[in-house]
C-alpha cells in the first residue's frame, strides 16, 4: 500500500539514505517489489529534526520518483532522525493531509497499511480521539485518525501502551460492525529522541518490515564502503523493503512485534493490541 | 471569503458568462471588488447539469485566473444549470475536497462565508450529521458540513426548511459554546431543476448577493447585446457580485431571505433560521 | 515510454472507451503491459472535438489513474473524434506544457517514443522551425518540437509527406551529431475529420501500435455486447496496446507504416522518412 | 509584475525574513502595495546557500501565501545568503520551471519585469545563448533566457559587464523589430559570496528597488527590537518593497544603477547597457 523509511543515528544528508543506495525509497515509489503494489505513487512525505522546536514536515502529492523540490531538500538537509513516506492511496483523496507523516508537537508518525472496513468506522473512531485533539485531525486517511486514537490513549507517555490500545480499540469497532480482520500494516513514531516501530496485522499476515543489523556488523560484511565508516555505531535503519545491495546487512522484524530504538538502548518485543476500557 | 455565481435558463457556453463578460467571476477571482478579501485564489470549482446521471464537477487548487484547464472546459462545455465558485480559504487546506461546489446524488451546493469558530464546533456538527451520509464527507471544510446537515435535516424534500433547520443548528451549537454570531453567509443549492439562492448571517449584516432582472427588462436597458437575444426569457443569474457593465441589470436580494427559480416560476421569500428538534 | 489510444467514429461518452474496458489506457498508467515501463505516471491529457471551432484539451500532471477531474470529464464529454495520452517522462519536466496532445488550431498531436540524443540537439531542431510557429512552442517536449517541424514541413496539407521530411529532418540531424539511431516511436494526428497514425524507429524497432478491426468483425465475435452495437460501422481505435478483453479485436501494425481513417475510407501504407531539402 | 528579496549577511532563519516582518515578502504574494499588480500568486521560489557544493532551489506553482510546505522550509533552513521571489505571471505559464531564482551551477539569478515584445524576440535570444549552456534552458520565462544570455557574456567573470552586455543586446533585438522599449526590471544575482542588485529600464521607469541601511545605523531608529542585535553589521537586504514597519530603514536605489555585497564592502554605481560586439 505504502513503503516507508526511519532513520535513527548520528547526522546525514536525506540524500544519502534517500536516493544514493540501490534500491532507494525514492526507486521504490516506482518499482517496490515486497509492497502490495509495485507504484507508491500518490503523494509522499518527510519529516526531519534539527535545532527547531517542531521537527519539519514537507508533504506532496506528485509521486516522489520525479519531484524535484524533494530531490533539492533531500541534498540540503542534513538530520539524525527523520521519517519518508511514500503512498499508495487506497479510497482517500491524493492531497498533502493524507500525506504521512502526521505531526503532533515534537511527534511524527506514519504507517503502512489500513483500516479495513474504514469507511464504515470513520465516525466509531473519531468520535473516541480526545476532543481537545479533534480539530487537529486535517485530513481523511485512517493512518491519521490511528494517531490522534494513540495520542488519546497515551502516545506521549507510553508509545507501546497506547498503540496496543488503538489497535485494540480499532479492532474492537471493527468486529462489533462485522470486520473480520480490522487492522493491517506497520507503524513508525519518535518523539524527536527514541524511535518506536510496529508489526501488527488482525489476520497474523502483516506488511514485512525490517531493521538494520548492528553498523559494526555490516561494516564487516562490506569493508570498503567509506559511508559505513561516518555513521556512529548506534545508527539503525527500519524500512518496509530492504534498500541497498546488501540483503546480509537486514532483518526481518517477526509478525506481532515491536522495537524501540533511544538513548536507553535497543529491544525488540512482542505487541498485541489492547481492548480499551470503555472511553474518558 | 469567496465568490460565486449560479445559471439557470436556456443552456449557454459556461465560457460566455465565466470568462467573457466585464469585470467577469475569473476577473473576480484576482480583483474582486464586493469581497471581503479582493484576491479569490484558492482554488475554485465549477458544477454542470447535462444529461448525464448525475452533474459533472472540476475542482482545482489553483488560482481560476490563469488555470489553462478550466478556459478549456468552458469553451466546450455548454449547460443550462451551472454552479461556479472561487475560493479565498480561511483555515481549512487548499484541497481540492474543500472545493466548492460540493456534490451529493444530483444535488450540489456552494457557499460564501463561515461558521465562526468552527474549529472549536466541527465536532459537534459532523456527529449530526446522518450516519448514512457520513462516509461521503471528503474535506475539512465548513461549508460541506452544512451541506451533510442541511441533507441530513431533509434537503432534499424541503430545501427551505432543511437549510432553516441546518443553520439554526449551527447556531444552537455556536451559542452553546459561546459563539455570538455563529453563521455567515450566501448558499446556491440545486436539484438539477431548481435553484435555492440563500442569504443570512447571524449578525445581520450577510454577505452580498445579486439577481439579474427579468431578462426582457435588461434587453431594454441595452437593446443592442445580441447575446441577450439567445437566451431564453426565464434566464437568471445569481452572484455575489454583479458582472458586466449594466449596472441596473441587478437587484440586490435583501438580507434573510431567499429566492426560488424553477419551473413553477420565481419567488423571493424571508428566511430565518429553526432551530431543529433533538436529532434522532 | 508513453501510452496513448485515439478515437475514430460515431460520438461515444470517453469513460466508455477510457475507463470502462478492461485493461483500459487508465490502468495502464498504473499497469502497462507492452510499455518501455509498467507505469505512465507523469501527467497525461486528452483532446476532443465538438462543434467548437477548435478541439478541447485538457492535461495535467497528475498521474491519470486517481485524477478526480479526468474522471468526471470523461463522464460528460462526448465526442466522434478523441485523443488521450499517458505519459512517462524521460528527461523532461513533469508541467502541462509538456503534456500531450499538443494542439495547433484544429489540429491535435501525440506521439509515444523519443528522440534520441535530444538535449544535444534541440537547438538545431528548433531552430528548423517556422518563425511564425516559433513562438507556439510552450514546453520542452521532444514531441512537441517534432509537431512544430512537422507543421513547418507542411502537415496541414499532406501529412504523411509532413511527417515523413519531419523525422528525415530528425534523422538527418541525429546523425550529423553522431546518434545513431535518432528518432523511435508512434505518432497520431487528426484535423477533426481524418486521423493519421504512424509506426516507425530509426533502428527498425519501433513501439507498438494496433488499430481495431472492422467493427462488423468484432461483433461476429462478441455478439452479446451491446456497446458494440451502438457505434458505427465505420468507429476505429488505434492504440499503443490494446485495451479490452478480445484480444482477436486488434491488429497489429506493421513496423514502418501508417494508416489513415477519414471520410475516403481507409488505408494502410508504407512510411519511410524523407530528408528534406533545405529549408526556406 | 513580481516581487523578490535578497539577503545577504550573518545566517538566519528564512521564516525571521520572510514570514515575521510586517508586510512580509509573504503577504505581498497577496497585497503588494507598490507592485504593477496586487497580487503575485502565480507561483513562488526560494534559493539559498549553505554548505552544500551548489544553492538549494525550492519552487512551486502555488501561491506563497498559503503554501504549507515553504511555511515548513522557512522554518527550519537557516543560511546567510538566500533569495525569494514571488511572481506574477505576463504571458508565460505557470510552472515550475518558469519560477525563479534561476540556478547554472552556483550562481542564482531573479528578475522582476519583463522583456517587451518577448514573443517576438525570444528566438533570436535563445540563439544568441552558447551553445553549451542552451540544454540547460528549461522553461519559457524571459527571465531565465535573460540569465543565459549574461551567461553567455560572462557573468561569471565580471557580472555588471555581462549583465550590461546582455540587456544592451536585448535592447538591440527589441529595436531591431520595432519594440521602442524592450527591457524593464530589476535584477539580482550571487555566486555564493557577494551580491549584485540592478536596476534599469528602457524607458526610464524601472520597477522599484530598495537596500537596507547600515544594520547600525538601524538599530539606532529602533533600539528595542532584539533581532536587530543578532544580526552581523554587514548585513543587508535587498527588496522590490520595503518589508517591516521602519520606512527610515530603507533607501531607493537609484534609477539606472546597480549596487554590489560582498568580500570587498558595497558599492552603489550606475548601470548602462552595452550593445554586445557580434557574438562569436
Amino acid at each position: 500500500m505504502c513503503r516507508w523509511l526511519a532513520y535513527h543515528g548520528s547526522p546525514v544528508l536525506l540524500t544519502d539514505v534517500l536516493y544514493t543506495p540501490a534500491h532507494s525509497l525514492i526507486d521504490q515509489s516506482l518499482h517496490s517489489e515486497l509492497g502490495a503494489e509495485p507504484t507508491n505513487g500518490d503523494g509522499f512525505g518527510i519529516g526531519w529534526y534539527d535545532d527547531a522546536p517542531v521537527p519539519g514536515v514537507f508533504r506532496s502529492i506528485e509521486p516522489a520518483w520525479n519531484d524535484a523540490n524533494l530531490r533539492e531538500l533531500a541534498a540540503h538537509v542534513r538530520s539524525p532522525l527523520f521519517f519518508a513516506h511514500i503512498r499508495a492511496a487506497i479510497g482517500s483523496a491524493v492531497q498533502q493531509t493524507n500525506c504521512h507523516p502526521f505531526r503532533h508537537g515534537r511527534w511524527l508518525w506514519m504507517h503502512n497499511g489500513f483500516i479495513d472496513g474504514y469507511a464504515m468506522l470513520r465516525r466509531d473512531l473519531i468520535l473516541a480521539v480526545d476532543e481537545a485533539l479533534f480539530p487537529e485531525i486535517k485530513g481523511q486517511a485512517d493512518s491519521e485518525v490511528l494517531f490522534y486514537l494513540a495520542l488519546t490513549f497515551g502516545l506521549e507517555e507510553d508509545p507501546p501502551e497506547a498503540v496496543a490500545r488503538a489497535i485494540g480499540f480499532v479492532e474492537a469497532c471493527g468486529h462489533r460492525r462485522g470486520v473480520q480482520h480490522p487492522f493491517q500494516g506497520t507503524i513508525a513514531t519518535t518523539d524527536g529522541t527514541s524511535l518506536w516501530a510496529f508489526r501488527y496485522a488482525s489476520d497474523g499476515h502483516a506488511r514485512s518490515l525490517f531493521f538494520s543489523r548492528d553498523i559494526r556488523a555490516i561494516r564487516q560484511l562490506a569493508p570498503d564502503r567509506k559511508n559505513l565508516l561516518e555513521v556512529s555505531d548506534n545508527t539503525r535503519l527500519v524500512v518496509s523493503e530492504p534498500i541497498g545491495d546488501l540483503p546480509a546487512a537486514w532483518v526481518e522484524m517477526p509478525e506481532a512485534s515491536y522495537g524501540v530504538l533511544g538513548e536507553g538502548g535497543e529491544r525488540l518485543l512482542p505487541f498485541s493490541p489492547k481492548v480499551p476500557e470503555p472511553a474518558r
